[in-house]
């Protein structure tokens, strides 16, 4: 296979482990993204003081999410995928409409191949301001 | 060398090239940032409606910035690089005081060993909400 199938079908599979977590978090299930992180993730999202470290720390965080949240449909938007080595970074744009109202993020997940699964390593979701406010 | 060895010294060296990009950044040179990222880079701040993808589109951004930002002082708090073979990833908090007024930021950016330089390949800036939001 050259370079680009092989990245091709690397993003491919990250692409869906992502929206597979997505779905089961849409559903209230945050264990979809437990699940395919590894213990030594680091995560930034708006809401927290801290950037979070570690499973356990967000373990802690997502279960009080669990049974809360549903978002009646959403969408990737613009999806990228850079593969160096063991490691990719997944970025892209996303729109959720439900329970929280309608919000736009932007999202980097840094995953890594361990041994052939891809856990996520770091994650970053982020609310982007209008434009109008620079 | 031991491999916490080896990691603390890319962290060490990460760190320098990141702190200098941000001491040009703060005086309106943002060609600190600019000479370190990578061709193929991707970039997300706040005030952007879309993904940046290619330092030729990031170039365009930060010229219109170049002699205008002016930072007073600022602070990298809690950095952390965790390494993935040829990928590290940089994550921190920042606070800067200056001609933007004070700014709280959220940090990423994955550098890549190309040949023995460090480049960016992907940055994630964004603005945390206060935690009294969610």
């Amino acid at each position: 296979m050259s370079v680009s199938t092989t990245e091709d079908a690397i993003a491919g599979q990250i692409l869906a482990l992502e929206r597979a977590a997505l779905d089961r978090w849409g559903r209230g299930d945050p264990g979809g993204y437990l699940e395919i992180n590894a213990p030594t993730l680091s995560y930034f999202d708006p809401f927290q003081e801290h950037r979070i470290d570690g499973l356990a720390a967000l373990t802690e965080l997502y279960d009080r999410f669990r049974g809360k949240i549903k978002v009646e449909r959403d969408e990737i938007i613009n999806s990228r995928v850079q593969v160096i080595g063991e490691a990719a970074i997944l970025t892209f744009r996303f729109v959720s409409h439900g329970s929280e109202g309608s919000m736009r993020w932007n999202c980097t997940e840094v995953y890594q191949n361990f041994d052939g699964d891809w856990k996520i390593v770091h994650m970053h979701w982020s609310l982007p301001r209008a434009a109008a406010t620079t």
